[in-house]
């Protein structure tokens, strides 16, 4: 293990992105979503990705200098054309237009196709708080997921993510997958050699598994719910919104079709799409209610659920993005703790692109 | 058991509200939206809430002759107050009012506070279908609910509704709960001296129980997902997003101040908002891409779903929506079912009305 502080560790990807030929403003936007998913606590989304983005910039599958277009648009709406960039690129740019319209409008909505990872969906979505806004950010990914009752791998562990304003208090930011476990999570179990717990994996024919590889082996990972007793039909419509949202609204690949984000395996050559899609918004708390009555309930609404009485064994109950704060806070004052194979992965990189 | 035709049911319906004094397009609309419950096969919604309504009109806690109206609006957006009336009135006239501002504007959003009980939240988001566009909807309940590491019951099962029309094939409609089971299933349990799996409740202290009358005991039910590991953290941001954008962005009651939908529990006397609350959405699919595209990739993705493997044991993977459908033409051409508890409860409350 490593401890680096955000500002190092944000040079060297930005050095990283430069030297792909990204200018100097993309590869400080890609390094700053990368950073703060690292901050954040969500290093699945962070440092670790920059080598599977090289491999596929150096495979011909991502384009570094892209130049995202408007292809669609009404005055609250728009689609946004990605280049085939990175997902931040496209994903600040379709957040920024979403936030501009909801200026003029009350609300504005955003979908965007043939983009790729945009790493992690709160980054988007708080953009909107500065601007007394709320703000939503959603992705479709890499199908690992099967729909309840099936083995087909049909869907990405999709997110949402929305952020609230508030008034005295932090902002309430939920950023949740449509799954009980994300696919690293499932790795790191592997390397280590433990078993997963039952209820988040499936084998090939679609019966519980606890064997944290077996989506190598022809298994998939479960909608939020687990199962169909417990409401895993619920996490799957919860996911296909995301992905329809995402990506059949734009014209970008959904399901089984989005690009795969590693260069390892292939995109389908029946893909009906443009890449991989996204989908944002933005609303004015103004166009709704007076902004201080809307933030002293929320503040209300926020004091009410933190005061709520523990149960046995917890000490205190979370806000959607407690967690997340405190840790960017800590950790920007005490550095990243980035493990042995992600510091390699970044050397190796580095040493490529002689950086 | 008793087989209503589906008109008969409505016609007894409708009369009760008219006698309760509702206008004739009132009644007609709330006995609509309670008998389609019954037809989709959602009955915890359907005609076993006649009673509550009538109980709750009795204590004077249901305005059965509200006029909703606009109290704060952009193009885009709108308040509507519900004057205290059952949840339809305001929610056909707020999903109606969002339609019509898309249909100039691109998407139309409009959050209900001072409303009541609205039936299934499918029957608003499928209102925007017939006008090629993505119908939106959600509500916030009575709190049953403890979010994650907590015993106090601060969310209701908080149910999202997204309705997409596709081109040959039916529409996407999902309709579904922010917890794994519904309060009624619970009762039902109980009824039959059952036990409820695991992962459905959990007592006082917050320990897993099996126990299905435990929420009359101190306990609680929990969001979708069951457990910490399993992702109810997840269930639990998606209940709070959607209790924040219906309650707290309208001035509604958010939380464990919602009051409660039956007369035997009495409203908190701090409540900080006006009834309860909901929130609609609608957005022209042309507003993203031309409508013909669109459908034809949405019949692609219903496809490419509907003809997933199934697993072991299963003989078909529905798309959301399927088996609701599929449901109501059955039961429109067959009956309702109703059982002797539900039977005599009609009978009794149109005893009491004498009509």
């Amino acid at each position: 293990m490593e401890l680096r502080l955000a500002k190092d560790l944000f040079d060297q990807i930005s050095n990283i992105f430069r030297a792909m030929g990204a200018s100097e403003g993309a590869a400080a936007l890609i390094a700053d979503v990368l950073v703060r998913a690292e901050l954040r606590s969500i290093p699945s989304h962070g440092v670790m990705r920059v080598k599977d983005y090289y491999d596929l910039w150096k495979a011909g599958r991502l384009n570094i200098t892209p130049k995202p277009e408007v292809v669609h648009e009404t005055l609250t709406t728009a689609v946004v054309d990605g280049d085939n960039g990175m997902g931040m690129i496209p994903g600040v740019m379709a957040m920024e237009l979403a936030i501009e319209k909801a200026k003029h409008a009350g609300t504005g909505w955003v979908a965007v196709r043939n983009s790729n990872h945009y790493g992690i969906a709160a980054y988007y979505s708080m953009m909107a708080l500065e601007h007394d806004m709320i703000g939503i950010s959603m992705t479709n990914a890499n199908p690992l997921v099967a729909p309840t009752f099936s083995v087909s791998r049909l869907l990405g562990t999709n997110p949402l993510a929305v952020a609230i304003p508030a008034g005295e208090e932090p902002p309430f930011v939920a950023d949740f997958a449509s799954t009980p476990i994300a696919r690293g999570k499932l790795a790191m179990m592997e390397k280590k050699g433990e078993d997963a717990p039952h209820g988040f994996v499936q084998d090939a024919s679609g019966l519980p598994s606890t064997d944290p590889a077996i989506i190598t082996r022809g298994g998939a990972i479960v909608p939020l719910g687990s199962d169909r007793e417990h409401g895993s039909h619920k996490g799957y419509c919860l996911g296909a919104i995301i992905d329809i949202l995402s990506a059949v609204l734009p014209g970008a690949n959904f399901g089984p079709f989005v690009p795969p984000q590693v260069s390892y395996l292939q995109p389908r050559p029946d893909a009906p799409g443009k890449g991989l899609g996204h989908f944002f918004g933005a609303m004015r708390i103004d166009a709704f209610q007076q902004p201080e009555d809307f933030k002293r309930m929320m503040d209300l609404w926020i004091r009410t659920f933190r005061d709520a009485t523990p149960a046995t064994g917890q000490e205190r109950v979370y806000i959607p993005g407690d967690i997340e704060r405190e840790s960017e806070e800590r950790l920007m004052r005490e550095g990243v703790l980035l493990n042995e194979k992600v510091m390699q992965d970044l050397q190796w990189v580095a040493g490529e692109l002689m950086c």
